[in-house]
């Protein structure tokens, strides 16, 4: 495995963060560049909140939650006790005592007219992190989410106040079209070695980052390989809505029909070994262990798709 | 003591409450409109603090922190100590998790485009407070403290940063030449039967409301009788620094040069008991405890100084 090369990442919240532990375990941190989907993001109580973000940010500084994959490890929610308890506000969305830092910290920098770009870096090296974290752009490209039961919800709402039970019929992702593509990114993108797509949901999570104008050209043109990692593991997602949003989209619930999603910017696929093998012209696939359980999982699945695609011998 | 009078009470933080705590049980509250000195709040994180109006707000709601006297009780600091210790972010202002639900709700509305008066007003509404609670001015009015060693210092900056020990020169109530008296200031005015003035510390917490253009003049023509109660009791402060800058500025400390500060708006002064007497032509004196150390000498002091005043026969 080639410790030399720049690799850049493109993901989303939880899936996209365990494979980010295991790939800053097999490489050198600051040869990675994660670029993350914000189109999550949202203003909650005065507060911006970058879930994905902060879920990646967590992980990779070894504060993260450990049993929710989110969130900080060992958190209170004295704040918002109080919001309910003294001033009857009861967020649907649950903000941690020590999460609040990071909301606080990132708010008030926002304020000052810094870029999410600028803000993130900063946040991240405070953490110490030495690999880069951008966020997909910084301009605010909402995922608005129409439903057969509520009509139209912001992301969070579908997601978290409504536990993702609404039946999806499309998303939409506002602003995209005027949103542009932060200089960091686009440097990350053509001095990558490798570009590598999480297994984060394709459709809430990755979707939004190829919907930045210019990005998925900037793929398409890219000399280095592009690799997603399958989200769909025996016909079940390990976490989160992917297999009900294929469903509900009228998509069988199998690794091709995410392959077939991203089309033609994948030059190979890291399949999960319990698939159904499938075959696409020109795609390059291999079948691994994708389910990633534990840091060992995770970095062996980071050094075996490294390995692989290292072995292409471009 | 007549409780069907309208009592107006201009006042600062800690001193003030402990009357208004007072006051609040001696009166039905609807009766009481609290004016509240806002020369101290800042900005601080990106969230709008109003030191004095909170004290107040908490003491009423019985939240505040009884050891203190401000900040609510059994609070903690999870959000501020994570600030610190990933980010690298000391704030000299301490601010608990419990509290950070009152400045971020403050926050939040204000953002939204509401005035501080109303946004006061829901949050002492929220707390199921009756009496009326109301900022002395919508603009920001920072009181700025002239001092020897460091120059000109923030409030907060003289007050908790370097804990009242520079020596003071000057003060000066920012941009108070603009600022407009609320129309519900202005009306609690003119409707109150008494105005009293707490002791609370003349030159920083009375004397930037006394600043607003239009309250003095208010106060001169009202024929509410305007009552003070002194902050000095034999020689001493009964906390904060009073008698400190009292010296600072040339002054005799005593509750006379308190008196005379306040000046011609001044139709009766409640002076300590321990304190020496003193005559100043117009204005009636009375000596009561005004020492308040437990919730009994807080009613006490309200009951006598209401049935002081009603004994005038105005």
């Amino acid at each position: 495995m080639a410790l030399d090369k720049n690799i850049a990442v493109l993901l989303g919240g939880v899936g996209g963060a365990k494979l980010a532990s295991g790939l800053i375990e097999a490489l050198p941190p600051e040869r990675l560049t994660f670029i993350v989907n914000t189109g999550d993001d949202f203003w909650h109580l005065g507060l911006k909140i970058c879930p994905d973000l902060d879920t990646l940010m967590y992980t990779l500084a070894g504060l993260v939650n450990p049993d929710r994959g989110w969130g900080v490890i060992d958190d209170t929610t004295a704040a918002l006790d109080s919001l309910a308890r003294h001033y009857q506000v009861e967020p649907w969305f649950r903000l941690g005592d020590k999460d609040l830092a990071t909301h606080l910290l990132r708010t008030h920098w926002l304020r000052q007219g810094r870029s999410l770009t600028e803000v993130t870096t900063c946040l991240a090296g405070r953490l110490s992190l030495r690999a880069a974290i951008l966020p997909m752009c910084d301009a605010e490209v909402p995922t608005m989410v129409d439903t057969l039961e509520r009509g139209e919800l912001g992301f969070q709402e579908y997601f978290v106040k409504y536990a993702w039970a609404p039946v999806i019929r499309a998303i939409r992702h506002q602003n995209c079209e005027s949103a542009r593509l932060p200089q960091p990114v686009r440097e990350a993108l053509e001095d990558a070695d490798i570009v590598l797509i999480a297994p984060s949901n394709p459709w809430l999570s990755l979707a939004p980052i190829l919907a930045i104008p210019g990005l998925r050209d900037l793929l398409q043109r890219a000399a280095a390989p592009v690799v997603a990692v399958t989200p769909i593991i025996a016909g079940e997602a390990v976490k989160g809505p992917t297999a009900k949003i294929m469903r509900e989209l009228g998509l069988e619930v199998c690794a091709r029909e995410v392959a077939s999603f991203y089309g033609d910017i994948l030059d190979g696929f890291v399949d999960d070994r319990r698939n159904e093998p499938f075959a696409i012209q020109g795609l390059r696939t291999i079948q691994l262990n994708t389910l990633m359980k534990d840091q060992r999982d995770k970095v062996a699945l980071a050094r075996a798709t490294l390995d692989w695609i290292g072995s292409w011998a471009l």
